[in-house]
C-alpha cells in the first residue's frame, strides 16, 4: 500500500509516518518509484506498537525506539521481550538490576511484600517505588495501612497477572505477543478498576442495601452495621 | 487550635482555608474574639476529606461541597454514604438512575458483563462507561476482545471488593467510614495496579525465566520459548 493508505489505515497523519520514518521507528518500504514506496501489513502493525507506546503508555519518540529497539534484539525471548514490553526492564540497558542493587533499599516495604509473596522481581521494577509511595500517602493521611494491609490484593494480583500471561500466550509471533502485552497491560487498567468500583457497589448494596439495588432509594435503617 | 495550627497540622495554606470557610466546605470555628476562633481535631479531619475529594478524586471545590452535603444529610447511612464516597451516585441529586435508565443503554457491553456476574450496580456508575470504551479501545487496534474476556478480571474484582469493604467495616464513626472509603478506593488504584506489574514480572520469570529471576543476567536461549 501507498504511504497514504497507510495513514488512513492507522489514523497516523502522513507526516507523522514520515517523521517515524525518517527516525527510524519505523522500517523503510519497498522503494517502487524514486519517491515512492510500498508499505504492508507489517508497516501497520508496527505503527500500532508506536502508537501504543507513545500514547497509551506516553513514552517519548526516542524511549520507544529504545524500547522497539530492544525487542527487535530479543525477538524469540519471551521473557525478555515481556520484561521490555512491561517496563520493567529499561531499554537499552544490558545489564538489568540484580534483586540485591542499590535501588531496592529505596523501597523496603515492596521489598518485603514481594518476600512475602515469594516473587521473583527485579529490584528495578518501578512498580516498587508505586507501592512505598502509596503507602506513604496513605499515613500521611493518617490511615493505618502498612505493607502487609496490601497481601490479600497481591494474592488477587497474582491471579490477575496469570490470565495476563494466558492471554498473551495464545500469541506465537513475538513482536504481536509483545504488542499485545504492552495494550493489554496498559490499555486495560482502566477497565480494571472500574471492575473494581462496580464490584464495590455490588459488595456495598449486598452488606448494607437491603433487598433493593443501590439505585433504589429507601429509609435510613434505624442503626450503622459494625462487624 | 488557631487556625495557623490547623493549617501546619493539616498541609493546607492559612488563605485556602479561609477559603473553605468561606464556601462553607469548612464548618466555623469556636469564636474566641472578634477576628478569632478556635478550630478542633473535627476540623482537621473535615479538611483531609476536602484534600482527598479535590486532589486525590479531582473534584472542583463546588463538587466537593455537594459531596459532603449529601454526606452529611445521608449520616447513618452507611450504603447511601459509600455511594456517594464510591462516585456511584452523583450528589445533590435526589434520584440517583435506576437500574432500566436511559444510561445503561449506551453502555451495552458493561450492562452483559453485570448481569453475567449477577451484580446489583446502579445504571448510573460511572464505571461502566469506562468498561465499553476500553473494550472499543482494544478492539480499534484489532485486539480481540470482549465482556467475556474481562470475567476472569470481574471476579477478582468482587474479591478485591470484598477485602475493601472489610477494611472500612471496621470503623464506627460514618465520617470516618466515607472518608476511608474515598481514601482508599481512589488513593489504592496506583498500589493495585503495581501490584499487578510485580506479579507480571514474577509470573514471566516462572514461565520463560528459566531458573535464575528476572533480574539474573544471562544470555538468550537459542529459540523461543513460544508455546
Amino acid at each position: 500500500m501507498r504511504i497514504s493508505e497507510l495513514s488512513r489505515r492507522s489514523g497516523v497523519p502522513n507526516a507523522t509516518i514520515k517523521y517515524y520514518l525518517r527516525e527510524g521507528l519505523l522500517p523503510p518500504g519497498r522503494a517502487t518509484a524514486a519517491t515512492q514506496a510500498e508499505y504492508d501489513e507489517t508497516h501497520l502493525r508496527r505503527l500500532r506498537l508506536i502508537r501504543a507506546l507513545t500514547g497509551v503508555r506516553g513514552l517519548s519518540v526516542a524511549a520507544a525506539k529504545q524500547v522497539l529497539d530492544a525487542m527487535a534484539e530479543h525477538r524469540g525471548d519471551t521473557h525478555e521481550l515481556l520484561g521490555i514490553a512491561f517496563g520493567i526492564r529499561p531499554a537499552g540497558t544490558g545489564a538489568p538490576g540484580t534483586a540485591d542493587d542499590d535501588r531496592s533499599a529505596g523501597h523496603p516495604e515492596a521489598a518485603a511484600l514481594v518476600d512475602a509473596m515469594g516473587w521473583s522481581v527485579s529490584a528495578g521494577n518501578p512498580a516498587r517505588q508505586i507501592i512505598d509511595r502509596t503507602l506513604q500517602t496513605l499515613r500521611s493521611l493518617d490511615i493505618e495501612y502498612d505493607w502487609q494491609a496490601l497481601l490479600p490484593y497481591a494474592e488477587l494480583a497474582e491471579r490477575t497477572a496469570r490470565h495476563d500471561l494466558d492471554r498473551i500466550e495464545t500469541i506465537t509471533d513475538p513482536l504481536e505477543k509483545a504488542e499485545h502485552a504492552v495494550l493489554l497491560t496498559f490499555l486495560l487498567e482502566p477497565a480494571l478498576m472500574a471492575l473494581r468500583r462496580l464490584a464495590q457497589e455490588n459488595e456495598s448494596t449486598a452488606r448494607h442495601g437491603g433487598d433493593g439495588p443501590a439505585s433504589t432509594a429507601r429509609p435510613a435503617p434505624p442503626e450503622g452495621h459494625g462487624p
